[in-house]
């Protein structure tokens, strides 16, 4: 069960088994069906949760109603709300699984005293909001700067398995293009 | 010249006062007069930058050549593109002084050398990180949820010292409006 997630952990930082042992006894599996949502607006995000196995997204409504998606997410990746979830404000997302998914899950309480004994996994976090923060950087430009077609090339570059993953529509929320828009990019690409 | 830092980093961690001096003394203090461009589109980011005085914005350019402000940054911020500085990767990004401005630099070897000595420091990075997440995060629901009013009323919360340190176009790029159209919003707003 917690192969993946130590694995990934290794990568960033060093650990004795010792540590190891205490960062699993910490995380909770949860087991989810698929279009399970996990936060709602509003809310109080109470779960930083690696994906040992599934997809994940999260999106905002906007004023028109429609749903935005911000981010997916799939295994090893870490999923969050992290302003909500330290600072225990409401969120302003919703955070819903794509697919049936296994997570790993720590609490704000089960991540402090994790890195009160294990201060070494500071840096593993500090990494991983980090290439948040740069993914979200680039989704940002990405909406300001880019053709449609643009940012479906650089949505492919960026997560390959998605579209066999998740409706058309969902893929369309996130590039800020309607379905029907969406599908003719892809027939154009197609005919490249 | 090291007082407000310290200030700033012992919030998030406690610190020995050999490990202050440590710190300090990997800090490299430069003056910039304002006005001038810190990074350029195209460039590699090789410094993160602690606020001393001043203030500094950083933006893209649209695919219309028009600048569209991302974030400001005041007295107790670090600044960087932090995607950049990691991954060395050239920035898609602008960043300015607004003001004259003292700044204590790190470069991404002495950022290196400071966390493999001062290990307790990784959570403040973390912790600054976040906050620049969060705010990331905010901006960019912001762009495709608010009315420019609500827009502006959030950017006074978050930024009240920052009308009187900058020009109102350079408001008007952050919020995606044009400044004659953020002048109507003042108007309207000072009515109330």
């Amino acid at each position: 069960m917690f192969d993946r997630i130590n694995k990934h952990v290794l990568k960033h930082v060093s650990l004795s088994k010792e540590e190891i042992a205490l960062f699993n006894s910490l995380l909770e599996f949860k087991k989810m069906p698929k279009k399970t949502m996990l936060l709602h607006e509003g809310d109080v995000c109470n779960f930083e949760a690696f994906i040992n196995r599934g997809c994940i997204r999260n999106y905002y409504i906007d004023e028109h109603g429609a749903e935005v998606t911000l981010q997916f997410a799939i295994e090893d990746w870490w999923v969050s709300d992290i302003a909500s979830f330290h600072t225990h404000a409401p969120s302003n997302m919703f955070i819903e699984t794509m697919e049936e998914c296994e997570l790993l899950v720590l609490s704000p309480q089960t991540k402090e005293a994790l890195l009160t004994k294990v201060p070494k996994l500071e840096r593993m976090f500090r990494l991983m909001v980090q290439k948040n923060l740069t993914v979200l950087q680039k989704r940002f430009l990405n909406t300001i700067t880019t053709t449609a077609q643009e940012k479906y090339i650089d949505f492919l570059y960026r997560y390959p398995s998605i579209p066999q993953r998740v409706a058309q529509h969902y893929i369309a929320s996130y590039l800020g293009i309607s379905a029907e828009f969406l599908s003719k990019v892809r027939t154009k690409l197609a005919k490249k």
